[in-house]
């Protein structure tokens, strides 16, 4: 009896958190579907004429969703071994974030728009990708961003650090009757220019700001290429890494290399393989 | 008296459907042209100031463009041997789409304003490089674009997810009277923001709801860089495979190799050939 | 007393065409600090408040470098054998539209407005590479841009396309009470929108419209990646075929290879030399 | 006792401008709080409805950094060899600039406004990585960078020139009641099209202003890609260079190769290292 309850539970362990078998794979796009008809609600629920019209039926489908969620986290607290870890993880939060505000709203009235976080299990949705084919590229394109987030957060420093000083100084040359009321106003307006995003909600009127706003815009120009030659760098590296490493050596055919070898044990021909070759594709 | 008229069918479908014989090439010119004219018609025909003024004129010239049209699409239809596959292909559809408006325009008014949708007919442009030298460029862009698309739509993915958690955490920070009306808007506010367009039609006004942007868009700065280092490293995978295959062996001057084949088969030499050297430019 | 007359066009000629000697590069220097210093008058005069004040003396400063542009013309083109060729030229058209303004405004008033044309002669201002150590860096840049020409012109035909397509149905989408007035305004628009500029002149307000609009931002944000990647790769040959050329064999050190060579012809060594290695830098 | 002082002169310098002892690293550390503290304080300051509520308060904490600040400057003179040195150079220039004001307020009203100097000191923030173990990859990016100044110099110049004569042609296409009021000001808005900040403050309003300025936008939207070309390459050839140097001979080993040899001086092995590989990650 013992063993049964456990074989049910492995079972369900699988199906709800691995995606190898058909069922898995199935919860997996069911789950999917939920969520994102779940968001659907909550978005058209936030517009204001669609509330007023249809609010009654989207509020029952707001607690149908909460009710499946609910569901759903309890399932996945008695099929896992260790539940604590599953409660506190990140994918386990953003689970109960998105359940909290329906249960809330019951005794605090507005505690529904807290709803909005469902939005965080849109995360889910990468699940998709083992549903597809697309595991090889996204582990590609995990290693290569790996690589860079050490280079591009020194990069992201630089450029706040930049926002910071070229605010200040903008916020004593425009002052407070053109927009730039204060230090933190001033480098935000930095950031929106060196970004290149541009609202135009603050913009400069004197002629040195103007002068000053033209450096800035030239000197975001140039340093967007940092991060992107950063990537274009280590996508390359990625990539050169892992074919090398898939294939054996071309010239001998032998296949027990160490992780760290340049050239081939047996024959000493270079393991470096041609990216676009093998097997085309 | 049969096979004359096969012939005639045989050189009208050269002349119409391939860009090999000078007649076809002549066609494909005097099609871009009418297209073009047809779309400079329209177009100004939109404007309030210059319908008023030679209303009357393009009028007459959208007739004419809409009978040549019409003399074109029959004469696709004959001289093909499968008019089906013809209506049910891309073009057939965009080619059909562009002559309806008129004739619907006969019986309902206001139907003239779907001639916009001529511009559709726009993208038989790119049949212009048949008639120059682009092909192999045009080939090159488009096998590199092609191998990128899986990765850029799994980038593109994480971008919306992005944007819809961001705009619906700013629903909750700004709230309506800001201009954030609703989630969609916010959204949408997100990817103007992320993509750096920054139109300036909504944003941030509190404190909090700045440093959120500016956290938007310092993420949005750094990403960007993810599309082009895919591309870049696509291009240069696309680039080395072509010229690879397209050279003999360097060493022996054997040409008959695999598709596959990294080192030549009768000397051993690498086949990989840089792709500056041979013949210049 | 003719070889000395020639003697000394031959000197002026290599002073004014030339920059190998030291007069030459003086007067380069010369003209390159009086074409800023004549567009900076220009500048200035036309902003309303400086004008008011010191309209005369600009005045006078505008004249000076109207009569020292006259002797320049006229230096070059008795300096020069074939005077016709450099009036026809790039550069002799550019310096004749400079001075034509200044001489117009003696008999129509409002021509002189017509001095802002004397910005073209910064063009000029290239040549100051020509007095550095600029050379190879700007060969090396030129070389790489000259190749990318071709498959820009190709994806710049790619976005007009897309752009004329998307502007022409969000006139349809939007209407005239939004702001996109005409076809020719909403292709406007989507070119903003897609080249991420986004003034916010003209924006979307219908759901539909700006559901549209935050694809045509996505399909923007994508494809900027293109160009950054031809060109990117075209660096990437460029210099690769650059340093190649240049170097001599590094294994026997032999010097006269065919330009398509990609092995020593006298050792077999490859020529494909490390960019990064030869005498640091 | 000569010795003891000089000891503690000795220690005092490691402390403060070394990063190697443990008391130097806390000191950096400190520094590093204080320095963010202070900007904190004055960026809060300058928000008015803070300013009116903790306006004392945060005058009190200015002044106790602004004297913290002057004992660190005051310990920074005498700890060094040469005290002159260190006020000349460009980090002693800006910790200076950083306490006048604050001593210039006691006698002048306004003076600290100027305290948003003090947000230069953020400079020092590059010290952080001295604590951690970016090391590597800041030299890497400088390394990287140095090598791209100059040709991104080039680059600004190209774009300054094309946007003083797009500047000066949008002047006169679109006058000064359409928000183009002086050339300075077309110029400017020239620099926010073509590096597609976008503001929207100053936008065409004719349709030939609006064509050209569609014209500016897609030469900003292709031009971009030159930076970005130039950094990605340059950050290949450095990252090249870094392995290539930092290994010995994969062939056999032998290490004290010149500093730009390609080929091991004793095998005749390349010393070209694939960058990937080596020690893995």
């Amino acid at each position: 009896m013992a063993e049964t309850r456990k074989d049910w539970r492995t079972r369900l362990h699988e199906t709800i958190y691995e995606a190898n078998t058909t069922a898995g794979k199935m919860f997996d796009l069911a789950l999917l579907i939920v969520i994102l008809a779940s968001i659907v609600v909550v978005m058209l629920d936030s517009v204001p004429s669609i509330h007023q019209r249809y609010g009654d039926t989207l509020f029952i489908w707001e607690w149908v969703f909460s009710i499946l969620f609910t569901l759903e986290y309890i399932l996945r607290l008695i099929s896992i071994r260790r539940p604590w870890r599953y409660v506190f993880s990140f994918l386990g939060m953003v689970d109960l974030i998105a359940l909290i505000p329906s249960y809330l709203s019951i005794f605090f009235a507005g505690a529904q728009s807290l709803l909005v976080f469902r939005a965080l299990r849109l995360l889910r949705v990468f699940r998709i990708f083992k549903l597809g084919h697309f595991i090889s590229e996204i582990h590609f394109l995990k290693q290569a961003l790996k690589g860079s987030v050490r280079k591009i957060s020194i990069f992201l420093l630089t450029v706040l650090t930049i926002a910071v000083i070229i605010g200040s100084i903008m916020y004593l040359v425009e002052k407070r009757q053109n927009g730039f009321n204060s230090i933190p106003e001033s480098v935000y307006w930095a950031i929106v220019t060196i970004t290149t995003v541009g609202y135009g909600d603050i913009s400069p009127i004197t002629p040195f700001g103007k002068l000053l706003a033209s450096l800035v815009m030239l000197i975001g120009y140039s340093i967007i290429a940092v991060p992107t030659g950063i990537i274009t760098h280590d996508l390359a590296i990625a990539f050169r890494g892992k074919t090398a490493l898939a294939e054996s050596c071309p010239n001998c055919g032998f296949e027990e290399h160490d992780t760290d070898a340049l050239y081939c044990k047996r024959c000493g021909s270079s393991l470096e393989v041609s990216a676009a070759r093998p097997g085309g594709d």
